[in-house]
């Protein structure tokens, strides 16, 4: 099974457009898990580490889309801090 | 079935991506179709209809997702002048 990772920070705006991104992805091939960045801040390193530069971003297989724009990284740290 | 239509100009960087993104899509749930838009002018109106501002982009069921950046729709049109 492959894994799907969607970084996001909680944007209102996206969670419609993210529920149906994830399921539209195919069940049969991908483990799907959600990580919402303002809640989970601890999380920020691996986003980082996996190329993410801005929310909402979908990770497939250590490949990094970023997909509509709701907030830069660096914006969620901010946040965050 | 639901449609997802993925617009793009041929951007080779983005080829590879889009093969992935396409691939991990349910094809229980989705008809996918591939319009290049470079070779494809006659779309550009469509694209521009369904919300499409740069490309690569991802229609699922007229809703418009843009992944990464790989060129602007203005930019396509110019190309394509």
């Amino acid at each position: 099974m492959n894994s799907a990772v969607f970084y996001h920070a909680g944007c209102p705006v996206c969670v419609n457009a993210e529920q149906q991104l994830l399921s539209a992805l195919d069940s049969r091939q991908f483990q799907v898990s959600v990580v919402h960045l303002g809640e989970n801040k601890d999380r920020i390193a691996d986003a980082e580490q996996a190329g993410v530069i801005s929310v909402p971003a979908l990770v497939l297989d250590g490949q990094v889309y970023h997909i509509n724009f709701g907030a830069s990284l660096d914006d969620v740290k901010g946040a965050s801090a």
